[in-house]
């Protein structure tokens, strides 16, 4: 129930201090000298290695993984390591980097859950900080993990979760917690955003919300 | 009132691209052959030559501009075109893009309104895909502007606005037009998350919303 990252440059870094900030468990796999000494200094964990090797994947437990990230910085390692990771485990969730555009295509044709372009996310920040300042601020506190006491957090509906059942209409959480519901995304993936007082809640649904952490521990259980 | 864009790499492109989306007039500056027939073939304006010449940030039209996006591939560049710029008109919003952490805080110093840096977007939404991958998929989508008809939006409260001197309770906005308040911003920069009923709204505030297009635009109108 781990994270496996592969690759400790810019954005793998930045990918394990996010893990650490919310104090999820990960190794990091690197084999190159410098970052594996700078993965050591920061205290992570480290299988020394190339991640698209099986036997690394393996000794970093790719069998019980929750999730892994690549992050190296070649498009065509990162379909690699993401062809490897998917053979040995056709559950595991896998986000990959993409260095290019043409690499988004073939890295979820590998088998990645999400792919990321930080060049792409670079231009949209950009684009949406010059148009929209206050929502990229907002969006730039509540993705941080560490400014707020303020949350994004998605709920899963399950069989017996206490809104199972209801609309959110009857479920008032806004009146009774101060939570804000944003979307509810269906088993089959559509998204209802900004939905109406009588959507209904089912098994399978996420309800994505926006709080402070303390009211939505509360939402999540039955009143 | 319009938009400089600086450097048409990849960042740039896309910046490019979401500006081109939202039907705002941009020029682009750059002066690499490649780069200049690509902004041509895109059909873009553009002003060929060197960002960080100030005789070519005034061809631009940078003393009328709206906002200047920096995002050419060296700090020192950025930086450079940034503190240019900012002597140049001191009125203008400036957004910059950081290759390193260290960069970011000269940026600022330069005189960038707001520094993006995309390694660290990358991990960080690597990290928030694998962590809650539905609140990461509506951010894609709410920040994108093609795919939904729902919208992050900002509304800025004038002397004149008829929601100036109301409360949030007063405005009613969910049940007279569906769109969801999320946060509020104060003059001060001090940001209001998921506010209560009686936060009153006065000039100077800006309140984030979300939405669908046209509830966005009846919200903005008195009733
Ligand atoms: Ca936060
Ligand atoms: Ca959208």
């Amino acid at each position: 129930d781990h994270f496996i990252v592969c690759g400790f440059g810019r954005v793998g870094r930045e990918t394990c201090q996010q893990l650490q900030a919310e104090n999820q468990p990960f190794v990091v796999i690197d084999n190159e000298d410098q970052r594996v000494q700078r993965i050591g200094e920061a205290g992570y964990l480290c299988v020394r290695g190339d991640a698209s090797d099986d036997e690394m994947l393996k000794r970093a437990g790719i069998m019980r993984a929750r999730a892994l990230l690549t992050a190296v910085q070649t498009d065509a390692v990162n379909v690699y390591i993401t062809l490897s990771a998917r053979a040995l485990n056709p559950q595991l969730f896998i986000v990959a980097r993409a260095a290019t555009a043409e690499a988004e295509h073939k890295l979820s044709i590998a088998g990645a859950n999400r792919v990321i372009s930080p060049y792409i996310l670079g231009g949209r920040s950009m684009a949406g900080h010059a148009l929209r300042p206050a929502v990229m601020d907002l969006l730039d506190v509540l993705v941080h993990s560490d400014e707020l006491e303020i949350w994004l957090e998605e709920m899963a509906i399950r069989a017996d979760s206490w809104l199972n059942g209801m609309t959110l209409g009857d479920a008032q959480l806004r009146q009774t917690t101060g939570i804000t519901v944003l979307a509810v995304r269906r088993a089959d993936g559509q998204m209802i955003v900004s939905p109406k007082d009588d959507t209904l809640l089912r098994v399978g649904d996420t309800v994505i919300v926006l709080g402070a952490r303390s009211d939505l521990e509360k939402a999540d259980r039955p009143r």
